[in-house]
């Protein structure tokens, strides 16, 4: 049977390790590491989110301000915002909320904001640093799936590694993070005409599509690393829901050597990344 | 015996189109497409070059014009260059000649360059955006390598592609180009295990890295599209001089169904990217 890679406990040791670090640079700073999220268009469940975040940031001396603009915010408002912000040397990071209203691009607004303050990863010089080999700040989603993978010992390097999903916030991040850490990287998605032949192949396999059950034990080399990036919410025949990854993961866990487990696995670890991103951009801002 | 893919007659066709578009370009703005270059530390090899990329450029009417900057310039000064050439309304795309001094980050100052201005798409952001599946100015190597893939007709959706290298400069964009345009891909690198287990799945095989005879015929499968990108100047038993690529290419010609010669493959076609990337630039600040 797998080992189960306890996202929620690795992502508690990296919260400690941050929370230490945070006092240190608040004491150094003479003033606190200092998160602005700018959410547009107030909903609930955005709220909510945030209000997640600004206790995520509270437990580890992390002063979390949100800004929330109207809906119907144009380009030059959001951009003009993202500037002050960029240009206060108080705040040390910041983040957009998403989904932004349809009106506005992400990607436009994400390259606005200065690539040391991004505690996201999402500037899109943020990625090209990765692909250079010269990662400053990462997404915290591709940074979470290879931490875990790095806490069970499994050697990365020269490692057979196969990704599937090639979305811009998880699945490409992870294969160039994989490929920085000289894996050999097969990125697989909708496209790609056999992926039970790829993914047998993989040592390491890290799954980032959105679909329950995609991955099962047929998929799977024995002894593989896997890595459940999916969070699905599925209704079971009793009508209660529940939470589920991309793998099957009763039929996968007697067959892979580690594996994370959803929920537990990836999604703690990736609030965890955007806390040790905060405080590694005011680490940069400190140089 | 595989069709050679002729980057020289390829390359001509674009210079052609770019020719005409340039000259439409120059009538509606009443100014050339202008791009500069900038050359810290005039050397023999490195004026040569820009000599022949003014004359590259003079042939399809893209007025050229080459800053040498002495070679102890500091980055403060080649930084205050390039953001006056960003400023510049008449300098429509800009360069900067490798290798820089030792002493200056060339991706640091890449970043500099305003991405809409980055004819060579070298600044991280212009690699990030290719991540994002928004090209705005993708790498010349990698576009040209696309290019000549995409004259044979094999379609790139869900075939099976293997990239040799993992430059910053060549492997990584191709290996990106090819994911966007949704090639299942696999990049190799040094630390690969089984390098020939990888290429022998190839339905389009990409070779950059700089080691002649690198891929033999046990290296390619039956039918396969080749693109070889490297270069290299090998000295022969008789002592002659000789350009090659990492493609044992009398051994693999038989085996693939397309490939590039080395010279006269992916070579000419990165020049006329450059060219095809100036006009594009002046397009994008026309707009």
């Amino acid at each position: 049977m797998a080992q189960w890679i306890d996202g929620a406990a690795l992502a508690q040791q990296v919260r400690e390790t941050v929370k230490q670090r945070v006092a240190e640079m608040t004491r150094q700073l003479h003033r606190p590491v200092y998160l602005t999220a700018v959410l547009v268009g107030g909903t609930a469940a955005g709220e909510l989110y945030a209000q997640r975040q600004r206790d995520a940031c509270k437990a580890v001396g992390i002063e979390y301000e949100l800004i929330t603009l109207p809906h119907d915010a144009d380009k030059e408002m959001v951009s003009r915002r993202i500037k002050q912000l960029n240009e206060d040397a108080a705040v040390t990071g910041i983040m957009l909320h998403l989904p932004l209203p349809e009106h506005l691009n992400a990607t436009e607004l994400q390259y606005q904001i200065n690539p040391v303050k991004d505690v996201e990863g999402v500037n899109p010089a943020n990625i090209g640093y990765v692909v250079y080999g010269q990662t400053l700040i990462a997404p915290c989603t591709a940074l979470a799936a290879i931490e875990l993978i790095k806490s069970t010992g499994v050697p990365i390097r020269g490692a057979e590694a196969v990704v599937v999903g090639a979305s811009q916030i998880a699945g490409r991040p992870i294969a160039l993070l994989l490929s920085e850490q000289m894996a050999t990287v097969t990125l697989c998605h909708i496209a790609t005409r056999d992926l039970a032949a790829h993914t047998r192949r993989a040592e390491i396999l890290v799954v980032a599509v959105g679909k329950p059950n995609l991955i099962t034990a047929d998929h799977v080399k024995e002894g593989a690393l896997v890595i459940d990036v999916g969070i699905n919410r599925i209704t079971l025949p009793d009508g209660t829901k529940k939470t589920v990854g991309d793998v099957d993961f009763a039929a996968v866990e007697p067959k892979a050597a580690y594996i994370t487990p959803v929920p537990g696995g990836v999604g703690p670890m990736t609030v965890a990344m955007l806390l040790r991103n905060t405080l590694r951009s005011a680490e940069l801002l400190s140089r």
